[in-house]
């Protein structure tokens, strides 16, 4: 099952979009679309890393009774991530130049977390 | 020293603020201010937990050369967590209710940090 589509939608409609990602807690993508411009950035192995953090960040927030955790953002000083729960096992990663348009990306990612869910 | 005022400032410029404290990687809160209408939130536990997560990703994004993580939100149903880096030592949290003003706390954040940077 390909996720082409709705990934070509996210980084099209999000001006400063690097990458977008439809990956696993295992940290294995299942779809990526990355953008020529963004080659330099090692975005898998950062995606990894975040993918262990957000399911320890899911336990935590469990726990605490703040509701369920559906969205972690990680932001250094070149790179914004944006990452969206779409079921308990995929999440959606989407990584931005910091000059992105970060809320738009929020908002693309909260429409269309439902449409993957549906297709998984 | 106290940083009140700061902490003032700040939830008294953004909507739908419940909580903003200066902690350090340690977990143990500096200065807390927390509304009353706050008060059923364990805030606390959760900033602990955040602690430990924002030092493990800050780890991460050096490695991966994508910059210093600068900023980590964490967001569930209920409450939005926007932390933001001081010093290597010290970070903001700021705790919103999740039909808070997002963007303004992100700004406001931004913004002050290097005023209790420069006090510490």
């Amino acid at each position: 099952m390909s996720f082409r589509t709705h990934l070509e939608s996210v980084v099209n409609q999000v001006d400063g979009a690097l990458a977008c990602s439809v990956m696993g807690f295992d940290g294995i993508s299942v779809d990526t679309l990355q953008k020529e411009d963004a080659a330099e950035l090692e975005l898998n192995g950062a995606w990894v890393e975040y993918a262990n953090l957000l399911g320890q960040l899911r336990q935590a927030a469990e726990t605490l009774k703040t509701g369920e955790v559906q969205e972690v953002s990680v932001n250094s000083e070149r790179v914004l991530t944006l990452m969206r729960l779409i079921t308990p096992e995929y999440f959606l990663v989407l990584a931005l130049r910091a000059d992105g348009n970060y809320g738009k990306g929020r908002y693309v990612l909260r429409v269309i977390a439902p449409k993957i869910r549906a297709e998984l």
